[in-house]
């Protein structure tokens, strides 16, 4: 019994290297590596992951599995054989050079994203584009067979959930937050904004970041800030937690709000049972679940005003110059501005749906086969001024803004959405036990810590999404309490 | 034929994939890493290593080598043979558990020699150390089985370096140096150093890097800088080469010679042919040749009047207050001037390669089992008094300066040594074609880049290291011209 349970930790102990191997390099290219090395990056990635491939498609690990159900003796063990057996599904059915030549795609997508991005030419990078839809539509056909292949897709991001729920949460959505931006831009004067836009030297940035993830409770021996392009976070394991921000000279909030998003993610990581790492239930649940985290620490913690008022002695400190005459009222106010922009990663709480609901349809009918990549910029454009009513000047500042299909992430962005959701709800939750005011008095966020940790951080994997979700929102999800959230704040921020 | 060929190529791509997920493991290790990330790395490298050792010693390829000596059509193919024949006699006797937990051992080494030396406790090390001995002796023992384990090692970094040819080497350099120094030492008032002793903000510090960097021709595009507690150099391919150094805010030239001599590294590593890129002929042959590149253009590059006369406007504007008073050829001297110091990687030309041969005596002692690693910082401390003349104040500037040891590097630091010497003879045979003082008024070393790629770069490891070595030199290896060189520089220097 013992020696089968050692040996389905060895496999997952080798599954574990193999992704820290590709995780590492796909980090080292976002944040260190030079321009022209995407072609020895691809070069290896096919290999390891065509390695990895082979690890899970062994034939002899079907009786492996099976002698491990019978073995596993507690909760854990039985979680490990499930989420292999969930892998494996979804690995299996792809031919192998398919699955090796669509890994070494995406790093040398990212490198054509990259350069098309920085020439605002969406033409460097529809080659690769059409190739990474083509790649993962075909892959969701081998696993799902007749299935929707973009509802396969979500499922891989969200297990469980499908096209309609989706259809019916983001309707539910912007039936609320449409009619709530058109009243808050009927009174848009009422927030102050013009000091936003001025020079915030990077030095003071960097120190606000490091300011923030001391804030967050990120231990710095564990968890480092990077710099890159596009901000994101890496868990390798609970020692070994990467977030990675950019600073915009002009634009504070940028890089302030990318560090509580980011560091929320990492928090996430940090806190999984350690018990978990290298099987394959370490690291954060569903993506889902992990939008929720940092989009909870960046909005309903970040973007509070107890936190505003807890850095505001920092900031003044950091920015004296930038700051004289903008009041703590003003800042709080122009940090939760809800206005229409061209930019996902820097919009506000109201708007950032609808920026998410653009990306939705349009990668749910390039997957449905309802829409072509040539089409895609103009279908974009159409979209960013039937929703937030602006004309996008450029691709760069369009179509080519993220970096997820270049990822040959489809499916991905419904749950930044998602987690946003479950984020209003959890804080709905948490606000019974935990007093905010207080904790932010005390400038600990130990308390908060804590309950997320109990609730989720400490499970990783080792429990169904749905069972999570629960968990973390003290009830059955239900998108009321993020409309609820988003009306109270609204309509106080804006005295509608 | 063409099937032959291929299939050796795909495995040389395998290994390749290997070899670059270690690398970039413990080049983040070293440039971006958490403090508390080596358990997780350790993991992933043991796992890794052990794929490589794997695909390096399936019994297939024996056959697959003598078809493709068969097929081999030309040089490059027949190489490939010898040099994939020359790597498995070094892997396969090697018990497969004991390749992969020294790989792993090393990575875990490297965290507790940093905190050794931070710490400035050996005792921390100690014990790795102690298992990093035992190990390489023992793989030494099992690749040569009566051979002395230290010269197998040393073949290692050396293609046919003998333990009695190095004795002999330093035999001769030490003859030279210790009366020279001694001469140099009686008239060192000549030389003033006063004002490199004070704040050198590391803002221009990095500036001064980036115009090295220029200067030396290396492509931006394809070679960046990253920090690091202890410079070094990472090849990854032709298109993607990383160094690093540490710059020191009282201190100059630590950071001014560390870009200097990790940009010769760069510039070997870039200018091998492309042709060569994923195979096992790819990057620098013998470590000696790399070292050959690197003292050549830190020292009879960087440190000569010409180059200095090319930096000295940058260095003005860069620190117009730190020069102010400082004559250009009193920077010229302070750079050259011959000095005992704790360190190696701040060392003088003239004393450097002292401080090599107390590494190689000492680590012979210690692979020949004549010196036990608990007796190795007294060894240490005594061999500076001795050779050096001065008292070791902790092991921090002691025997724990160096992450060689850490890495499992035993056999490489003669390397340094050797390099020095090749490096010294190639130059004296250059000066016939290339006119240096016209290169540097005319601030392009692209001569002396073309000359170099034509005797040695291109060739990475097409050809035995004896022939590259004699290309490199034009003609036989002799250390009298590194003697003649180290005499006349001196002697100029300090009007002996």
């Amino acid at each position: 019994m013992k020696e089968t349970i050692a040996a389905l930790r060895a496999l997952e102990r080798k599954n574990y290297a193999y992704t820290y191997a590709q995780s590492l390099i796909t980090y080292d290219a976002e944040t260190g590596a030079p321009a022209e090395s995407a072609a020895g990056r691809a070069e290896a990635v096919e290999v390891l992951s065509r390695a990895q491939f082979d690890l899970l498609t062994d034939p002899a690990l079907d009786a492996l599995l099976d002698r491990a159900d019978e073995a596993a003796g507690n909760e854990q063990e039985h979680a490990e054989v499930r989420e292999l057996r969930r892998m494996l599904s979804r690995i299996r059915p792809i031919p192998a050079d398919e699955y090796a030549a669509f890994e070494r795609l995406t790093q040398e997508s990212v490198a054509a994203w990259a350069k098309a991005k920085k020439a605002g030419d969406f033409s460097l990078f529809a080659p690769c584009l059409e190739k990474l839809v083509e790649g993962r539509r075909r892959q969701a056909e081998q696993i799902a067979p007749g299935r929707d292949p973009y509802e396969t897709l979500l499922d891989q991001y969200e297990p469980g959930l499908t096209v309609e729920r989706c259809d019916a949460f983001f309707a539910t959505v912007r039936g609320a937050v449409v009619p709530l931006l058109e009243a808050v831009q009927a009174r848009g004067s009422a927030v102050r904004t013009d000091f936003l836009d001025q020079e915030w030297p990077v030095e003071g940035q960097r120190a606000l970041a490091q300011k923030i993830m001391k804030l967050w409770g990120l231990d710095p021996e564990r968890c480092v800030l990077a710099e890159s392009e596009h901000p994101f976070t890496d868990g390798f394991n609970t020692s070994d937690v990467r977030i990675t921000t950019h600073y915009m000279p002009r634009d504070v909030l940028s890089s302030l709000y990318s560090v509580a998003h980011e560091g929320g993610h990492a928090l996430y990581e940090l806190h999984v049972d350690p018990a978990l790492n290298y099987t394959v239930l370490a690291g954060g649940a569903s993506m889902g679940l992990h939008e929720s985290q940092s989009r909870l620490f960046e909005n309903m913690v970040g973007r509070s005003k107890g936190c505003i008022h807890l850095l505001w002695p920092t900031l003044n400190t950091l920015f004296h110059n930038q700051l004289g005459g903008v009041t703590e009222e003003e800042f709080y106010r122009a940090a939760n501005r809800a206005e229409p922009g061209l930019i996902r990663t820097e919009a506000d709480e109201l708007t950032y749906c609808l920026h998410i609901l653009v990306r939705y349809e349009l990668e749910k009918a390039l997957m449905h086969g309802e829409l072509t990549v040539a089409d895609l910029p103009a279908a974009w454009n159409e979209k960013y001024r039937e929703y937030l009513g602006l004309d996008v000047p450029d691709d760069a500042r369009g179509v080519l803004q993220d970096i997820h299909w270049a990822w040959g992430n489809f499916g991905y962005f419904p749950s930044y959405a998602l987690g946003s959701a479950y984020a209003a709800q959890a804080v709905d939750s948490l606000q019974k036990t935990i007093d905010f005011d207080a904790m932010y008095e005390a400038g600990d966020l130990g308390p908060l810590r804590d309950a997320l940790t109990d609730r989720l951080w400490r499970y990783g994997n080792l429990k169904e999404t749905g069972w999570l979700v629960e968990s973390l929102c003290g009830g059955p999800f239900d998108p009321k309490y993020y409309i609820s959230y988003l009306k109270k704040k609204y309509t106080e921020l804006y005295c509608l």
